[in-house]
């Protein structure tokens, strides 16, 4: 398959577009088309091991958006925005969770599960050197899920907003996942800018390459 | 200014063509104009309140190169790619760095310091709360990094392979990290896949999307 690929210089134009949005357009909802595009770059996430410890949640209802800025520090945007998404992390990963992924796994490539017996020991032998560990690792990799949505809406020409300033709790409360395998730990709000957010014509600060960037 | 965005359908391919390369071709090479985009990426990488706690050890060096594999659990792609990323996260966020990258938002955004003193004073308290915690912390921020870069990779036609199966404690040592504030956290090899590279053809494994988004 020949790829149609972008240019190094759309991307970086989209990367300098897009800006932590303060104040959404409410009357501004994502198409369709653009939404299902922005889910499967969720789905498609890459992650270790390919488990996909994570769900995400996205709230759409005004009802609930209502309720979400009074647990994210009076903030506006998950209100206001189109779709909020929320990251939510697997606490635990156990012997079962993998067995259900090697199966999907098999499924997909047309083999038996006990082909990939290996794999899934190893898997397996991860999980247990790392126990008591397993929402960290877990949360990284909904951060690679994060890093991959934010570049997605901005070459789609979607606004955002990364949110850590959430009350995890309250929102693990609101949105179902108390008492479950899945912990909330990040959000994204996602629309379009207000025409009157003036943090958008702000310069962007970032460090000099020099200063992050090291050659060997 | 008109963003040239890029179409959902364009996207969503590229995130299918791209898959955890096993084995890359050591001849080809990331050409000048696509690294510079990468790097870029890099370097724009939003961040919990814009703090950029990361350094990104970029390996170019063959005689360097040849020494990863043994410090990655054997795997191949350390040594055979065009560019080996390292993404190293700051142990600790002290006030002294805040106040760094609060001078250097106030020179971007053509402000004083003391016009920032607010921010500065949130960021802070932040940190405090978050005291012994700052390692993970700052690895979120990384591993958004990873997930950007990731995405930035396969919308240019360059591969990629995530690796956690690295040993961070002896990429440290390697590559001049052991001593310093920051620490590897997380490896991400780019360049080209081999023709031969049978995993290129396997198919993608990825939940459902209803097995994994959850609309409210």
């Amino acid at each position: 398959m020949a790829l149609s690929t972008v240019s190094a210089t759309q991307l970086i134009d989209s990367y300098q577009w897009r800006y932590a949005v303060k104040r959404f357009d409410p009357s501004k909802q994502i198409d369709a088309v653009t939404w299902a595009a922005i889910e499967k770059s969720l789905v498609l996430t890459p992650s270790s091991f390919g488990l996909q410890p994570w769900k995400f949640l996205v709230v759409r209802s005004p009802e609930v958006k209502a309720k979400l800025p009074a647990i994210s520090w009076n903030q506006t945007q998950p209100g206001d925005c189109s779709h909020m998404v929320v990251f939510a992390a697997r606490k635990t990963v156990d012997e079962a969770y993998v067995d259900a992924f090697i199966a999907q796994a098999a499924e997909k490539r047309g083999v038996t599960a006990e082909a990939l017996v290996g794999y899934r020991n190893v898997i397996v032998g991860f999980l247990k050197n790392t126990t008591g560990r397993h929402m960290v690792w877990s949360s990284n990799q909904a951060y690679i899920a994060l890093g991959q949505l934010l570049a997605s809406a901005a070459v789609l020409g979607v606004d955002a907003c990364p949110m850590e300033g959430i009350v995890a709790l309250e929102y693990d409360k609101l949105l179902g996942l108390e008492g479950s395998d899945y912990a909330t730990v990040v959000g994204c709000a996602l629309g379009y800018r207000h025409p009157e957010d003036h943090y958008a014509s702000m310069a962007k600060v970032r460090f000099d390459a020099t200063e992050v960037i090291q050659y060997l």
